[in-house]
């Protein structure tokens, strides 16, 4: 459990408030699993599928909870954040649920289906240079300039509480398992999985996986301090953020390691589910299995969770088209 | 109903029957909604999902139910097919899961996935030239030389009472639908669909898809004759086959309509499908539902259920790749 110093302790208490205020407006993804993956693998592998989750991926949970949390006074003047990616459509999404507007400030080299997605809510678009610099600039000017709320896609409580909850759908869906993995960016999912495992059952591993490109959450892990990193490019565009202020101390005091895959690891791992289970993940989804394939962790004889964050995918550039 | 004067008069009887003797062997596969595709349709859809189906396809059904079917001192000297797709690596599957061999004939252009599918099973693989013509003698030489029971994809009672399954299925989960729809290639599904259909719910109209390159049973249908065509290239190719002698009378008798979609319509509804609902779907299980988005049928406010046949695609060659 988190102790009471950290800056942001999240409570499991607080992980089933956000189910229950959520629930009407979120999908309850299926637990899928596949003969031949688990006959191929040491393990038994569960795959909590979050690409069939509104938008296409776990980020719906987060942003709903977020916005359905504020006060109502607050909430009226908006929401606002920048995202290139999943976070700025699940927050979208929910403002256009409570009637609100929301300004996502993207920038200006996001892929087209990612600003269509957005616009698709209704909300208000700002396009910055593609810096973090320029994201956060442009987005302290928009919340200045409207009175809007940031709702940070991973450095809020209610946010992380959010995304607790498909671990919490996974252990009540497979009550008896022995790990559950999940990818770690800025680590608003991999908190939230982390207290919500830990919580309902002790004694089970927690494990994230990292893309080696962009490893600074396992760097931070081992040197018991959050290291930022220059990130290298990596196909798991998703995974690029620094590990938070806010979600290091959570994920130092409930994650059990923090393994690094490689980029063709990854493809392939996504290439395996796309043709066994003909479902569509996007790259970051890919990760934690690309470690089970690795062997990374010792899973000989363990049921494991495996949640698959996401279905977003450009499929004009698969990356093992691009990669020849 | 099928009238007692056609060759094969399948009784709904031999499909709960099917139903019963497959169960074990065959996944009872979802039926998925998408409330994005229903907003950009006049109907409510229903998608049953035989691309999770064994073998990644529907043809799972009726070659196991044809295996099992068979006496066991006839099936113990083995089974034969020619087949270049899904009922090659079906038949296989379910002679390894009854313990006897499988002999099945494949043009020597198959897909290397194809191939590999069949040989996982543990079937002996016979190739032959990339005619129909060749197909059947190989297949024939096979017969005689093994002893092995000819179980072809569709012409096969045994077969049409297995795919109709689905269809079962399909109505138990939800039992008010006024429309089902499915791909017509042999007729095989089509007909065990539609006798299914009619007998649980007999005002659903059953409508039948083709691409436009391989309108045979179209026109069939419309002359009330079986017209024979030379086979334009269609991106289907699952549904490239002539219509059966056998099947095209329960067709006849049981099947509302019979509409086409152009090579354009499929590959952007088979892209629809997986960028919308995050499924693999190959294009011949786009077909149906390329029929929907073109407005081929009057669909307004119906409740459609439509059989999503297959997930078997080659990754590295997607259509909307190739059309470029």
């Amino acid at each position: 459990m988190p102790s009471p110093s950290q800056s942001i302790a999240i409570e499991f208490d607080k992980i089933r408030a956000a189910h229950e205020q959520i629930r009407a407006h979120i999908h309850r993804t299926p637990v899928l699993t596949s003969e031949r993956l688990n006959g191929a693998s040491v393990a038994s592998l569960f795959f909590k599928c979050e690409n069939f989750q509104k938008i296409g991926a776990f980020k719906a949970r987060g942003a709903t909870n977020a916005v359905f949390s504020l006060d109502e006074a607050i909430a009226q003047r908006g929401v606002a954040t920048h995202s290139s990616g999943n976070h700025g459509a699940a927050l979208a999404r929910a403002a256009k649920l409570h009637g609100i507007p929301a300004h996502i400030v993207m920038p200006s080299n996001s892929a087209k289906v990612k600003v269509r997605a957005v616009e698709s809510y209704g909300a208000h678009i700002v396009f910055c240079e593609p810096t973090e610099q320029a994201r956060e600039a442009t987005c302290a000017e928009v919340i200045k300039k409207t009175g809007a709320t940031l709702i940070h896609s991973f450095e809020n409580e209610d946010v992380i509480a959010g995304q607790g909850t498909a671990a919490v759908e996974l252990l009540e869906d497979v009550p008896d398992l022995d790990v559950v993995m999940c990818p770690v960016g800025g680590g608003g999912l991999l908190s939230g999985t982390a207290v919500a495992a830990k919580s309902m059952r002790p004694r089970i591993k927690v494990i994230a996986v990292e893309p080696a490109n962009a490893d600074d959450a396992a760097q931070s892990f081992r040197a018991g301090r959050r290291i930022v990193t220059e990130k290298k490019f990596t196909i798991a565009d998703g995974l690029r953020t620094n590990v938070g202020e806010r979600t290091f101390p959570i994920i130092q005091h409930n994650v059990d390691d923090i393994v690094t895959v490689s980029e063709e690891a990854i493809v392939s791992a996504m290439r395996t589910i796309w043709e066994t289970m003909k479902i569509v993940i996007e790259p970051s989804a890919a990760v934690p299995y690309a470690a089970s394939v690795e062997n990374k962790i010792a899973l000989e004889g363990k049921r494991v969770g495996i949640i698959l964050t996401g279905g977003n995918v450009d499929l004009d550039t698969l990356p093992w088209l691009r990669m020849r």
